[in-house]
């Protein structure tokens, strides 16, 4: 069978015999020509062909033509088709400036005539029917963004010497707070879900991997249903050996974001534009540091109190921050530097001056902490 | 702090003051001049100093350099240091032709005199000590493998359009048989852990995403103790649409495997060959097809017949066709086709001429299945 060509690829191919396959957006079926758009994972394209109304003794193909006009005027949205034709580049033709006129079209799986979900259904009932949901081209996006921004942030960790680890996510003890621990029965004994790669990245270290990386599921038994919260999440992680403080790190978060968007501004960033509105920026480095303290200080002269008693910035400090930031700086990254001892893991390296700080950051994105940054504390006696 | 060079960096680096760092492989103590072989992630480097043994009142730098030599009598192997120094490139030196001075040498962890594990420990005591174990350039070297033909195969499938996605793996029902399926309480209710990604990969297809990959943790409930079977394990996973039949899905597994391999030749095929003595070879394309039902007649000629009753080949038997085809045809793949519907799961694709055998295939690696596919049934009446 003849391969079929995707819709972005039409345009780069000359008029002439192409299939193409993909599911119905919609149908238009007029008197006496018939159009369907058609969606694949690449984009639209529109289908045309005259309309045959009844058999015409004289025209060799009139019974195939009339078969195919009825055959489209059954066709419900989202139905798998699968279409031979002639590409025509035409000026005229508003999607694209092509279109297929079609010679042959096998249904390859047929829709039910009411789709579950419209365009004004609920978020449970789309995500009922997630699969139907992601056809909408926003929906396709944002996997394509991922998979550009990840892709680009591997090949940033790969040209630069890091090692990809895949650490176990069973685990025969906790790896941070038991409270937000999935156990389970391993056979005769228990185990527990990871809830990080942290110990596992930081063990390559002194296993002479000098630096290390790690996109993978992790777990926590965290009820809470807020957007900041889930109890599965991919995790991106990266560890490296040999830094003289956390700006070493800091620098290494900046290269591979900055890597990420770069790829995602190239490859998308015009779509992303036109699908959300918002335009794809590659960040300026070094982004903006601020001290956790000076944070604080900057929030209360905005007339912002924090009001966690521990000094972490909760989500509106976060937000005014940005604010901040964004308003002082044009940045829409802020790293947030040396937070307080006391509400950092025991692998935060303290500062050399003052016990007190860490040389750790939290990183924010346009209101959000993103990620946890941080020297590891080598030293056993501190 | 002066940035370090990795040991790999120096042969390309002028002759002048160098900073490495990594730990120390063995300490040469001679009466006149002491050498440390030190190692870090990306290989090993000699480190020469002169022997002070002695205050000398005319030298300037005396009690520095006798204090200097002191430390390097007590470095134990294993210990990770940091050291300042000239580098001198040197056609006289074995190792890698350069060397390096030492101005001041560093001690940032240091390691117990007796090492827990040695040349000849069993490989239980390895475990234990995973993070030592790892420092053997070959494990090391096994990582950067791996990192480099992941990158690859991803490269390749972004190249050619697949969505990477993320699969759950904490799942409400189970992908594969119940009976190697972990259980674990999910709050009021229960969980299972993914054993496959196989219905999001496939239900990827219907949402319009075209072709998706993903390289992620599985898991199995499988207390068997081979080679053949881990309760966790990487699954490397693809899945496109419109394939014709099984040999779309044969071609895009043989580029992936192609690309991964051309990469770790490219990249790393002398260190696997001086490491193992098995040198990378970049297989041809297409690899050998062998139906399974010819493939029992090829073992029976060989004088083996596969003991198992369903028709699924033993290891055995794959260890055997694998040497005919390495003799015959001197390929290190072959893709065993058209597996009997039997023994394959309910969305292999039946054969059109014949519903006894399937659309899909077994890849076989120098004797052993790595992999399995096929063409999808998506017919739900058949």
């Amino acid at each position: 069978m003849a391969k079929r060509s995707t819709v972005a690829s039409l345009s780069a191919l000359p008029d002439g015999d192409v299939v193409v396959a993909g599911w119905v957006d919609t149908v238009r079926d007029q008197k006496a020509v018939q159009f369907v758009i058609l969606r694949d994972e690449t984009g639209a394209v529109q289908l045309v062909t005259k309309a045959v109304r009844e058999l015409d003794p004289e025209a060799a193909d009139s019974a195939e033509r009339l078969a195919l006009t009825e055959l489209i005027g059954t066709l419900n949205a989202g139905t798998f088709i699968r279409v031979t034709g002639q590409l025509a580049h035409d000026e005229r033709v508003k999607l694209g400036g092509l279109e297929v006129k079609i010679s042959a079209l096998e249904v390859v799986a047929e829709a039910q005539p009411e789709p579950p979900i419209a365009e004004d259904s609920s978020i449970d009932k789309r995500l009922d029917w997630r699969f139907l949901d992601l056809r909408r081209p926003e929906a396709n996006l944002i996997f394509r963004v991922q998979t550009v921004f990840e892709h680009a942030m591997r090949t940033w960790w790969v040209d630069n010497g890091f090692i990809e680890i895949h650490t176990p996510k069973l685990m025969a003890s906790a790896s941070e707070s038991r409270a937000e621990l999935f156990e389970m029965q391993y056979f005769e004994t228990t185990a527990y879900l990871a809830q990080s790669p942290q110990f596992f990245k930081q063990m390559a270290q002194p296993a002479g991997f000098g630096a290390v990386f790690e996109i993978a599921p992790a777990f926590r038994a965290d009820p809470s249903f807020t957007s900041r919260h889930a109890t599965e999440f991919t995790s991106i992680d990266a560890e490296m050996s040999w830094v003289d403080s956390h700006e070493d790190v800091m620098a290494m978060h900046e290269s591979v974001i900055v890597a990420g968007l770069t790829a995602v501004a190239e490859k998308l960033g015009p779509q992303v534009d036109a699908a959300f509105g918002v335009p794809v920026v590659v960040p300026t480095t070094p982004f903006p540091r601020i001290p956790l303290a000076e944070a604080h200080e900057i929030l209360t002269a905005r007339g912002y109190t924090v009001p966690r008693a521990d000094g972490d910035l909760d989500p509106e400090g976060e937000r005014q921050l940005s604010a901040y930031v964004k308003e002082t700086f044009g940045h829409d990254f802020v790293f947030v530097t040396d937070y307080f001892t006391s509400i950092r893991p025991f692998y935060h390296m303290r500062h050399e001056g003052d016990s007190n700080l860490t040389n750790s950051y939290d990183l924010l994105y346009n209101g959000t902490e993103i990620s946890t940054g941080a020297q590891r504390e080598h030293r056993i006696d501190v």
